[in-house]
């Protein structure tokens, strides 16, 4: 597929991190816990901070916080692939599978968008606790897209 | 279906939070927000106190904090039909639907549990902004339950 | 909320299988076994006519099955609601918990939109074996909806 | 992760075929269309062959039938992974996202698991339609694994 209808949307992470501080500051209330870490062509990586108020017991990170992770970096991947169209997507539906019990550490998501299409937009994103090699949750979003000129 | 199994394990409200409070705090890291309004075999209905740190633009509740009230809402319906037993049941996987913009207040899940096996139990919870006839998200919780004598 | 909206599409039972069977015939290939048995305004109940084809060891019915009918029964609630204009629809998600063994005869699905929006409809599907209490399966199925004038 | 817990268990093509063909019969019910290509630790690969009775208007691929393909598949690199003992797993949930218009030919599937517990497999199945690159389907089915010595 050709990609030149995105070109001139591009963005590099300084400029879509200042994007969303902009519109969606609220992403940081209680504390700025994301970094983007690399965004492409359809794909993002997401990195969480660990801090203590995401805990469960046993010092794992809550699957709310499992959730905002997933749900976040696929709206980056999104914006990342559409620049600043993609602020105003909406997630419609998020299926999270959790596979292990992730470390008391950073979080790393890695998203693919496995579907864009005019108006709806489908994320998988991956996430695994910093440095170690099996997936802790697995997520699939749906995100509705703007309509243009509306 | 016979509920004689259960009925000596059955809860009232105050027990139930008292145990979750004891053996499960951390839900109320950062205040305590949920109420556990009614529960009953297989069922449960949970407040969500409207509170700053949840919104989005707009003044609409986020995504993970519905997340969070969905996953709660359906914990506590298995605690509620199996007793203390239920307290190590573990979420595998969470389905939400967003179907409407939440209002920026109150948020009422009602829950049914439509699986309840000896491994696994699934819950359904539907989400309301308090008074409003509309459902605001709607998710489909599984857990894997504790085995008796492990 | 009105509906108003929606009055002049309304469909009854028999205008509605003649419409699906006039645009989307394929349904019924391999044999009759659906039959739409009541319809409103967003819900339907569609009854699966027991067929060998469909079992599974033990007589049971088959996941794909059950899949089949809770996605073409949120579709006839759809084309219930929206009239012909609904024909059009597309799936894009569907999510099915698989509750209890089904047993070896007709299966019946009672389905409800709880989402019907401008360009997405949510439909939540209960199946049960026909004449028993407890649900077999439960589905939600999201389809994008054709949009008008295109 | 050392695999020799299951090393004893390991299947080739053609006995884990024979295996399915034995106890699995009615899988082929209405014709032989499944073919298992490959298999691995934790992978499988299979094609299903095109088919007339399977097809929506418009030539392409009905929903269910991916439906069929992604859940048979995960339960082939369950077998694969777990041998004999894998053959009584059952298909707890599935979730499936449809991404653009399958064509009219084979579809291949290419899975793997993503969790490997004692009690509960998770699968991910990305569905092609043959020598296509992009995704026509995607889906995430759990399974629950037959308890040894029960």
């Amino acid at each position: 597929m050709s990609t030149h209808g995105y070109a001139s949307n591009r963005l590099d992470v300084a400029r879509l991190e200042a994007l969303i501080d902009d519109r969606f500051p609220q992403i940081h209330s209680g504390g700025r816990i994301f970094t983007v870490e690399e965004i492409g062509e359809r794909s993002a990586r997401v990195r969480m901070r660990h801090h203590e108020r995401m805990l469960r017991p046993g010092g794992t990170v809550s699957g709310s916080t499992m959730f905002s992770l997933a749900d976040f970096s696929v709206y980056v991947a999104i914006i990342a692939t559409l620049g600043e169209a993609g602020i105003d997507a909406v997630t419609t539906n998020l299926n999270i599978n959790f596979l292990a019990k992730p470390e008391a550490r950073d979080m790393v998501a890695s998203v693919s968008l496995i579907r864009l299409g005019r108006r709806l937009a489908v994320g998988e994103a991956r996430l695994y606790s910093d440095g170690a090699p099996d997936m802790v949750a697995h997520a699939i979003a749906s995100y509705a897209l703007p309509t243009p000129g509306r």
